[in-house]
């Protein structure tokens, strides 16, 4: 068994747009797994823009400290155990953060469900589609957004995989969706690919909130919202009386060096709105029924999801720098081994 | 019968601050009523900064028309009638404008009930803490806002007709209850007559957001919004997680040449805040029940309210252009006859 295991470090704390040297790799000790623990050999982790604020400041969890690893999903295989319900080679998925082994317990991870994890669905779709990116679309389109029959639907950043996940649900349950994302490829893709009814380019629209009312000429009933900012502006000011809006991530907001917020809040008297943010680590218990459910629309062939891989630990940060800026569609996924 | 009334016209669109030239008062015919009509004589009519976004604009109401009667609650005595279930006498209240008479019928007001105003509660608290004002509060706090045991409460404005009955009512339910006003002499107000726990003159405090951490070092749960813009952004930072926002107003936003509103969304996430907003309208199918409650408050001593009279319709418009910027507690009624 290994006895060092590498891993990512918060260097610096990121201002603005994080940066290669706000992190560190280093190789540190791996200590024996004491009773209960068992070591974790990481074959990938994900990269989640939704950790930036951690990184910078108290969140809904604890800031990051420096010197500290990196927070992230991975799935991995059990190499050696000291827990009986943990044997060598289980597969299990948890907060590992950017690392090639990590000692865990089971408060850590989760075993990966044979049913789900078969041929036709890789171990990696656990920190995807299956994992924070794709459940936090299902409850906060179904459990936060109420989703009800007859409602449109507004999706922003569809590009990626939370987006992707949530503009499918709304499909496959028979809404029509429309579509937000920041690039001819990426609206390409959501029209191609995740088939939506529409997907507007916001990066070539002079007016984001014109856009979606000639998508949407009657307004739309829930506007999940991946962004914030001036993009959820243009959305409040296309919600429909009693319209609702899922705030699962604010990704214009987490680079800014002050907030930009909304400005359209007269809106939610005038016309009844509703905002609710949410955290998918809220629905945690009723996790398993949700990936069961997203599980059985991917074997369908109704739920489509893109894994862009990264080989090698070595590119955790690089890549993560790269996340805001690339027109990448799908989720990037580091192959740790 | 008098064949004609006197009524407050918009005469021209607010930009800002409205002013008295935006305003025109008119003699015009007053027709026969029609059968199932009769004619009002206003005896009160309110001021409510409530209307100011629909002298500019269309809203959940479509925008008053230049040359249109402003509208406002009013209460009034019927004096002759061709609908047999409101006779000469019957005291009502409704939507009549800023007018000395008015042609209505049984959809445009409803009966004073009698067991409601005897002596004790005069029939101008019906345009007042047991009309529109007392209703939103009412509502905004129990219905949206869910007030729930073990709630700390901040209401803004509390200097203000809403304002105080929201905040009474929170104490009166057993909640901790923290006020923001505007002077000294409304913070006194709040903490002598409202009684509420503590009240911050936001006038006077270089941080509003740590004057508000400073009397609720737990946070609230429950915030009642009668502002908008910075004073929401200071209530947002201090609410608890799954903090609720109940927004029945937007003071602050009305007379702005372009909107505030609010930057600490991403508070929304972290703290898995609900903000929602209404229109006391939506709940008219409970507002006799609701009525029946505050009364009941009112004349059991834990209600209180207060209400300020200008004599004379010809004083509407200057004193709704003084709204905004007078010290005054309570609520500002024109009697009309």
């Amino acid at each position: 068994m290994t006895t060092t295991t590498r891993r990512w470090v918060l260097a610096e704390r990121p201002s603005g747009m994080p940066k290669l040297s706000d992190f560190r790799l280093e190789e540190a000790p791996l200590r024996e797994p004491k009773d209960g623990e068992f070591v974790v050999r990481l074959t990938h982790h994900s990269l989640d823009a939704g950790i930036r604020p951690s990184l910078s400041q108290d969140t809904y969890m604890a800031a990051v400290q420096i010197g500290k690893p990196v927070p992230s999903f991975g799935a991995g295989i059990v190499e050696a155990s000291s827990h009986p319900g943990f044997p060598e080679g289980t597969r299990v998925a948890g907060n590992l953060g950017w690392a090639s082994h990590v000692v865990a317990n089971e408060k850590l991870v989760e075993r990966l469900d044979p049913e789900i994890y078969r041929d036709d669905i890789p171990m990696s779709a656990s920190i995807g589609v299956l994992g924070v990116s794709g459940l936090t679309a299902y409850f906060g389109l179904l459990r936060v957004g109420r989703l009800k029959d007859g409602d449109t639907v507004l999706v922003s950043t569809v590009g990626g995989p939370v987006g992707a996940a949530a503009s499918q649900i709304a499909r496959i349950k028979g809404h029509k969706v429309v579509g937000i994302a920041g690039s001819p490829a990426k609206v390409a893709y959501a029209r191609d690919r995740l088939r939506l009814d529409a997907c507007i380019d916001y990066r070539a629209e002079p007016s984001l909130r014109a856009a979606i009312a000639r998508e949407l000429p009657d307004g739309a009933d829930l506007y999940f919202d991946n962004v914030g900012a001036e993009t959820l502006d243009a959305a409040i000011l296309n919600l429909r009386l009693g319209g609702r809006i899922a705030v699962s991530g604010q990704t214009a907001e987490y680079n800014a060096e002050s907030p930009r917020g909304i400005k359209a809040t007269t809106r939610f008297i005038t016309h009844r709105l509703k905002m609710e943010g949410f955290v998918v680590y809220d629905f945690m218990r009723d996790w398993p029924a949700a990936r069961a459910e997203l599980a059985g629309w991917i074997r369908s062939g109704d739920l489509v999801y893109d894994e862009h891989m990264v080989d090698g630990l070595e590119h955790s940060a690089e890549t993560f720098a790269g996340l805001y800026a690339r027109d990448q569609v799908g989720r990037v996924l580091i192959r740790v081994s």
